[in-house]
């Protein structure tokens, strides 16, 4: 998407093939600030301190972070090692592993002379395809709010978090059907929950939209019910760290509750993801790993002073304690539907595998890995 | 309660019977610090500003401006201009119109001589009652602490936003039954909703509990869902600013989500409330008024910086509009239970008449306003 008429992926590679380039999106949006990928350790740190985050763009760096590691040194304990350090910066997201196992098993078989053109190669299809995925998210999202507008006042569609082009490569899961619907000439207005503790609503998701000009209002997380009771949401669409086989969707702490204000005053709650996000390992949200992250999160808040210089300011008393869990499951039964690159389907076993039926278990073979 | 060893309320008179003093919350919990209550104006200040906030608090400062207001002039002009004043400043609490009412009632047929000992005389008592009725509820409700404690570990409660002795005279409302649960020796664990957008869980409710030496744990808003999901809560316990005849709830912005989390993972959810909360002349919490507030609260945050100093911090890009509405409505059916300082009931207009038979329409009679 453009930042200031200018087209941007959140990670690239330079024209020279080698060098990789990300936005810092822990100064966003107060700061622009392009930083370069220097190796596999900064890759984890990246990661690991969100600079980057978003489940496609985890796995995109990561990616990268295994090319940048060949680039050093192209030996299979070095892939190895590499693979281990990004596994291990974050729990959630399965993307990361995704992306970590398509990287080991293009680079294993290769001779280490090759090994590198190889990766750089492969992290590079990671993000083209994941362009093209979220494309395709966009397309079959956009029929769903093309469905909810007609009325004289713009959709108003309710998302958690980002699930932004920031949050993948470009385009986004849950924000691409929004940027096209809006590209399209429909009319829409984006109540951007600011979701604490990090405030990805508030920093990245408004600024995103704002950039590309789309209306929106940012909201505190506790308001989402009260606007939906009042007849304020036609739907809301947010995206995902892990859907299961099962279809429970796990993501950023409160789309539990937001799906639940959903169902209970019937506005539509979509999910929409890559097929990355899916793990057709676990049938139930309720094994997926919630990732526990520092206190000083929620006991102390980032932002801009008075002066313009980025500080953060503590909000808790001394001695209170603080817990952070940074993701929920909600049970597909609250998801009114999945948006996937393949379309759009129920959040349940039959409604996924309908769509993706080379995961269907073959009974008389053996289960791949 | 005590802050450091001495006895506080929220608002009292020195003893010179004349001098009003309170604390002042916007500090908290980083700056303690006591202002005088200068003159009805600097009372409507307070509540406008939420240096005094939480419904019965509210009402008594009220009270209390108005004795101001007729220690300057006793007359019925300045009497009426004061409760006009008063009841401008925030929309939601039903108690400010309450309290506004029975002053109105105690000083319009006294003799303009005795109008301001009878002032101050009122609303001493209506602090003294709100103490009485609080520790009334707290007796109640620590019933409900004390039937869910006997295993192993403390009964974990969740609380949003801040009902506790700073939002009434003493002792508080939801936190009420938690201090003298923690008095008796029941082991209990509080989860503090910081409860955005002007934190007044963490600031005030983390502050109160740590205070008087209750465990806690500050939690973002969003976190309460998964926690109950996990079987992290055993009940929850809020306050209420306007609850209607047939047991609607109106309460602090995201106490609706908690209470769709709890109904949906047989969380048992309890409201808390004195009789002055009630609005006997409301059958459904859609009718009442929802004070929206300045969208500042939303796109800036105060808290402490590394100096020491009191600082706002911009937390969304220039340019992104927000809204804020400050409180929603609980439907009856999500509510497991009222607690009122005349005991457990219902959530629904047979339950609440059960306690107050006096309200009950009278069939041959005129109803009374």
């Amino acid at each position: 998407m453009k930042i200031g008429g200018k087209h941007y992926r959140s990670v690239w590679v330079e024209s020279d093939g080698r060098t990789v380039f990300y936005i810092d999106q822990t100064l966003l949006p107060f700061e622009f600030k392009v930083r370069q990928l220097a190796n596999v350790g900064a890759a984890a740190q990246a990661i690991r301190t969100m600079q980057v985050r978003g489940a496609p763009l985890i796995g995109a760096v990561a990616a990268f972070g295994v090319a940048l590691a060949m680039a050093n040194d192209a030996s299979d304990a070095t892939l190895e090692h590499a693979r281990d350090l990004l596994l291990a910066t974050r729990p959630t997201a399965i993307n990361l592993a995704w992306a970590l196992d398509r990287m080991g098993n293009a680079l294993l078989n290769q001779p280490r002379t090759e090994r590198v053109a190889a990766a750089y190669r492969e992290a590079q299809a990671i993000c083209d395809e994941d362009v093209t995925t979220c494309q395709a998210i966009g397309r079959h999202g956009l029929q769903l709010i093309r469905a909810a507008a007609g009325s004289k006042r713009p959709v108003n569609i309710l998302t958690h978090c980002n699930a932004g082009w920031i949050a993948c490569v470009d385009w986004g899961t849950a924000l691409a059907p929004i940027y096209m619907a809006h590209d399209a000439g429909i009319p829409v207005h984006v109540w951007v929950d600011e979701t604490r503790p990090r405030n990805q609503g508030a920093r990245l998701t408004a600024w995103e939209l704002g950039a590309h000009g789309v209306p929106h209002t940012v909201i505190v997380d506790s308001a989402g019910g009260h606007l939906m009771q009042r007849g304020l949401v036609d739907l809301c669409i947010v995206g995902t760290d892990r859907t299961t086989a099962g279809g429970d969707v796990c993501n950023k702490i409160g789309t539990y509750l937001k799906a639940l204000a959903a169902h209970d005053n019937n506005v539509p709650f979509y999910v929409a993801l890559p097929h990355t996000s899916i793990d057709w390992t676990l049938e139930s949200g309720a094994s997926i790993p919630i990732e526990e992250r520092a206190a000083n999160e929620v006991t102390s808040i980032t932002g801009r002073d008075a002066a313009g210089k980025i500080v953060s300011v503590a909000v808790t008393p001394d001695g209170s304690a603080a817990a952070n869990f940074a993701f929920d499951v909600t049970p597909a039964r609250l998801i009114g539907a999945l948006i996937t690159e393949r379309g759009v389907t129920p959040a349940s076993a039959e409604g996924l595998l309908s769509l993706y039926p080379e995961q269907a278990p073959e009974p008389t073979k053996e289960r791949g890995k």
